[in-house]
């Protein structure tokens, strides 16, 4: 294992002490756990908790900040924060407004999270949470009942978190962040593997001119395994998945072009003219495009693709400001 | 050699239309060659040109845009844009105030970019360059004669492109890029190479547990090899070094932890938490902290560390509005 890191079981809190000391008129780290939170809250306001297994950077501590996350929860890599950190999150930032998570479909995030929410719930916090599962590519799959949440995960960040800085109620924050969910769809795929530091080998093995479609972002297993084929014909069958998921006709949408961590910009700036020309091909009109490393998977080279179909609501808040390490609008 | 391209011969076409399709109402892609331009252009306002060979994505072509760049010329991977292609840029964006071309030194950059300054003058265009040579590792190298210009281009983007922004002459703007270039220093490593996708292989080889301490941004020789070491050693050794070059004593400084384009976010922020600790223990006040991929070697895997030091007139052209894909302030 060939990696820029100190002691493996220090990786987890190093990484988000280096997160918080990049930004530290806006980030702290709590005592209690590796868990970044603002360090400047509105009274008043819902506050979006998000997290899961580190390896995602810069999701989720890297969107804590104004306009979206109020806290992030980060467990070990590729593993659930325990119930007893998320509720630390959410006992931070919680204000009279309530708390709403955001959870990615994994089995133990949800349980953890939902656990969480029933420990702040018995200390008077209003407390909830989204599911997202905007992974196209399987069903079920290793780590999870029904789809797995991704990449998309980012916009209901970027959405409610908007929704929640206009003051909405738990309600409507938790309205549009389903909102959201139901409009939004990826589907991924890797070249190459990742390695989880403390198992100092790679998750999986690729045969050298072998790609794995449809993968997820620990390395659990997609659709199929079939011979590298050039990055157009693999960008069309990702988004003929997509697109065959839900109905864009007519409608704009959010792009993500998404690198899972070891992928080149060069590469997915390729990706990315091929995805704009098809899109266009098909009727369906950009509104925006975010092309870079949002959901990663350690230093997996693969990319992801995300469609968001937008509608007056969902734009609005898609543009209203944000100021976190990772987006900034 | 595994990449996600399509032809290897249209890689830094299609890179470069897939860029300019992300910001389409913000640039264009000159019918000339691989050169991005801002859409919209200020009349009066010094226009500022750079380039260099592809595959240091997101630069050039991701600083064009308010605030930073008017024209990005990029090459063939690693291999400079001819004098005529970087003419074309400058002809493009050239206003009456002139034009600052922003040259990274290698002899094949310096050459090309003085002889379309030499052009563009024939033609009554008003123009001038300046050379950044950041790299404290090597003297003399490869490609270059003296030091090597590397991540640090970024803040010369940064900083002269909010001083031309603000309406100052060419003269001035030359004199803000080389007050920059006088007080930024840069040095690198890597643990894994790059492959140019023309070539195939990687451009060259690294034992299993070695690494490269000073190594260039296209792969070129640095210091010297050793074992691979902690991350906090590797960056306290790039520091120590940067630090000698110049003094930093009780100055603010911009931090940029940059990534090679291979290198998970993760270990960066693990990188960031060593190198804010260490520069608290030398009395050096960090000032801004950029964490990301900036200044790139395809998929190389590794980092560099640059230090600017401040004073009061780079601060304020520092935090001044910018809207390129890779820096929005």
């Amino acid at each position: 294992m060939k990696k820029l890191i100190n002691e493996v079981e220090n990786v987890e809190q190093e990484m988000i002490q280096g997160l918080v000391k990049s930004r530290p008129e806006k980030l702290e780290k709590l005592e209690a756990g590796n868990i970044v939170v603002r360090k400047t809250r509105k009274q008043g306001k819902v506050a979006l908790v998000s997290g899961g297994g580190s390896g995602h950077e810069p999701a989720h501590g890297g969107y804590v900040g104004e306009g979206m996350l109020d806290a992030a929860v980060a467990g070990p890599v590729f593993t659930s924060p325990t119930p007893d950190q998320v509720y630390e999150g959410i006992k931070a930032v919680a204000t009279d407004a309530g708390v709403l998570c955001v959870v990615k479909n994994y089995t133990g995030d949800v349980l953890n999270f939902e656990m969480a929410v029933d420990m702040a719930k018995d200390e008077d916090i209003k407390a909830d949470y989204v599911v997202v599962n905007d992974d196209v590519a399987v069903k079920d799959s290793l780590y999870t009942t029904g789809r797995r949440g991704v990449a998309g995960t980012i916009l209901v960040h970027k959405i409610a978190g908007a929704k929640a800085e206009e003051g909405a109620s738990l309600e409507e924050v938790k309205s549009v962040a389903e909102k959201v969910i139901a409009n939004v769809r990826t589907m991924g795929m890797a070249i190459q593997p990742c390695t989880v530091p403390a198992a100092g080998k790679p998750g999986f093995e690729l045969g050298e001119d072998e790609m794995e479609i449809g993968i997820g972002i620990h390395g659990e297993p997609g659709t199929h395994r079939e011979k590298l084929a050039k990055a157009d014909d693999i960008a069309k069958h990702l988004l003929d998945k997509i697109l065959a998921d839900i109905d864009y006709a007519g409608k704009e949408v959010v792009v993500i072009v998404n690198g899972m961590g070891g992928t080149p910009l060069m590469e997915l700036y390729i990706i990315n003219n091929f995805v704009q020309d098809y899109l266009k091909e098909k009727g369906i009109k950009v509104y925006d495009t975010m092309v870079g490393n949002y959901m990663t998977s350690i230093e997996m080279a693969g990319f992801s693709l995300t469609l968001l179909r937008l509608d007056d609501e969902l734009k609005k808040l898609y543009d209203a400001p944000a100021d976190t390490a990772a987006i900034h609008k």
